[in-house]
């Protein structure tokens, strides 16, 4: 077999065989399929596609390129969460405590940020001392013993993925439906858990813009899920605006903990409570989506569920109090307001540029090297839909550097487009696939 | 600029700018655009195509990131052929001393073969001496003094085209119009004539299998010359069966002798005269067809060709002897007859198998450091549309390699298909560009 000839085979538009992806993804990882010929047959792929048993075999041979976690000393039903992205998405940190503060068992590998959309990971060190660099047996022995742990993603976690990206990344080839889910299903199946409930973002600060294409990715994820034999649940959720009201670090870990104390922003908590009543489905708590949220807000309003997100932090190195205190989280030097100079409606928030805007002020990273300031980042007040007069703040900026502040507030500021007649607030949920 | 973000425009279907596209070529050629960047951008132009703009300025940027050669001070117009590459192809060895002896200046330069196509270098190199290893000041002496001279490519004759075309060979994306006719034109621009005849081969046996794509790729190179001020014919010429009846490198140089002494084979000498008619249109000699036939006619009867040949091998080390004596030539030890098992007519040849079948022998190169025996070969006695009785030889293999025969005796046998009813004669010219 000869890489040559599977991209010409792939060129002409025929699919490739289970044995032909293997053998590409083998020989990538190993080295002896150059890069060169990769890009070619990845270019190839974003203009024919690949059909429904190719999409799995790739994705199956990327899971299968590395170490695939074992999570059976976990007793009961491990449920994992994955969302594709976005600005403001701080909902493991508030879903997965409460959750897991009703039963499920949350085992969970997560990301750090890149670009315009933050990592769980970071914003979970704004919390001093919590690290998610922990024994794959403490892992476990935490997930059996208090029922959540978060963990950095190892190297060894589907490599051939890992470097399969970060082709794609340099060569204009990311943007492909079938690469997208089978890049990021190969990670959850090599995670281990029994059920996965997706988070799918649609709208200008998502990967995908569109509804359709948001649609299309999850009802790929969740074939490739069930093929691997896993339950699978994707909700597609609104991101033409920022989840919530904060974007930064610091300020989603304290949001989290306000939707936690159960007076968080409506639109965070009720993807909070979908999701939620979803991975309590799979998880085998109650098979009753009503009966479900009924338990989240139960486990809300009694504290459980932040007296577990409080034992969470300490089991991983955190300090507890600031769970309890968000005030004691990092907090930046310079807070500045940007006033509307008009009376009207917030009519868009340019998604992308809030998240870039908060990356620019040192929340996020330009490269995977750039270091992440926790303090900083950006309230949203007004949000799509709210009025606001003449005079009236409607974001705050929190920033430690003059110079950022001022590019964040021009960039900040651009990204919002008012309007006279009041427009259709959003909704949080577009759709469900199971 | 960013290859990434040209690479996202042609993925996307819209035309790179010249300035675009100078700067992937210079990068590339520096080695500050990595292959997979390339490759990925080829197979996004295997998809979407150039437009003429395109076509124009990737040749021109190909041309010039190497020596262009300055030919000024040969006097007169200069003018250059290229062949498209077919299986014996010996048409530069009776054309440019024909041309030559007519007055027209040829300064050419040739190749080496690869696969089933040989190289004129390769051909002329079975003339004991002969070498095409000569100084740039010896190559412009010699043309000014006798008329003709043929070097091989010098390294720095388009180095950016060699590298590219290095990478398309192993990335599948080789057969694309506009990139097959800006490689060999960016070598002919660079080489420096005035003027260039191009032989463009269509049919199984050539690189160009439709007839539309060779009138297409013929089209795209005559208008890529002309946009550079150069004199451009092309002539589209039969490879459905091989040219003339001798495959294999003394045995091409044989025939091609034999033309120039007026006894060549009937198809070789329609082409070499056609091609040589609009040679000397273009080299100023005359601006009337029936005219130069004539003259070419009567430079081959009045064996001013022929001297011309020996004048031009003598000046390049070879042995003039071997021109005037071609029993002289490498000969090989065994020879065997194909005959046919059946009386009838030979209706299809496949051209390539047989190249493939002759390389076999040892008359071309799998791979490029292969070492080539000039003396095997194979000789056509019946074409299609010629009448074969049953046990009648068809076919002559030269060899000096009892296995290699007999794997040459089951391709070449099988790369003939008789008919009970005669076929058309197959027409050596199908169309001219001008």
């Amino acid at each position: 077999m000869r890489m040559y000839d599977l991209i010409i085979k792939k060129k002409q538009g025929a699919p490739l065989s289970a044995e032909e992806i293997r053998f590409m993804i083998d020989g990538y990882t190993k080295g002896e399929i150059p890069d060169y010929q990769m890009s070619a047959m990845m270019m190839a792929i974003c203009f024919r596609g690949m059909n429904e048993e190719e999409t799995f075999e790739l994705t199956h041979a990327m899971a299968e390129s590395g170490d695939m976690l074992d999570l059976s000393a976990i007793r009961g039903i491990k449920v994992d969460k994955h969302s594709t992205g976005g600005v403001g998405d701080k909902t493991s940190l508030a879903l997965t405590p409460i959750v897991a503060s009703c039963g499920v068992k949350i085992a969970k590998m997560s990301g750090r940020g890149l670009g315009h959309t933050g990592g769980t990971i970071d914003k979970l060190e704004s919390i001093t001392g919590f690290h998610t660099d922990i024994s794959t047996d403490t892992f476990i022995r935490n997930v059996n013993e208090i029922g959540i742990a978060i963990m950095g993603q190892t190297k060894d976690l589907a490599p051939a993925d890992k470097k399969l990206y970060a082709l794609r990344d340099v060569t204009g080839t990311v943007d492909q439906m079938s690469l997208i889910a089978s890049s990021i299903m190969s990670k959850k199946l090599a995670a281990g858990a029994d059920a996965i409930v997706l988070d799918v973002k649609t709208g200008s600060g998502a990967f995908m813009k569109k509804k359709e294409d948001s649609f299309a990715l999850a009802r790929e994820m969740v074939a490739i899920g069930k093929s691997a034999g896993r339950k699978m649940t994707a909700v597609i959720s609104n991101m033409d605006e920022p989840l919530g009201r904060k974007v930064g670090n610091a300020m989603e870990v304290e949001e989290a903990i306000d939707t936690l104390m159960g007076k968080g922003p409506e639109d965070f908590t009720e993807l909070v409570e979908t999701l939620g009543a979803y991975m309590l489905k799979a998880g085998g708590i109650t098979p009753d989506a009503d009966e479900a949220v009924k338990m989240i807000r139960e486990a809300v309003s009694s504290g459980k569920a932040l007296d577990k997100f409080a034992e969470f932090v300490k089991a991983q190195g955190g300090n507890e109090k600031e769970v309890y205190d968000p005030s004691l989280l990092p907090k930046s030097r310079i807070v500045r307001e940007l006033k509307s100079e008009e009376a009207g409606y917030i009519g868009k928030i340019e998604c992308e540029e809030v998240g870039i805007s908060a990356m620019i002020l040192g929340g996020g990273r330009k490269v995977s090297t750039d270091t992440i300031d926790p303090s900083v980042g950006i309230e949203l007040l007004k949000k799509c839909g709210d009025r606001v007069e003449k005079g009236e703040p409607y974001a705050v900026i929190h920033a430690n550097d003059e110079g950022k502040l001022e590019e964040c507030v021009k960039r900040l500021a651009a990204s919002y487009t008012f309007t006279d007649r009041k427009p259709e607030k959003l909704p949080t949920i577009t759709g469900v696939i199971e």
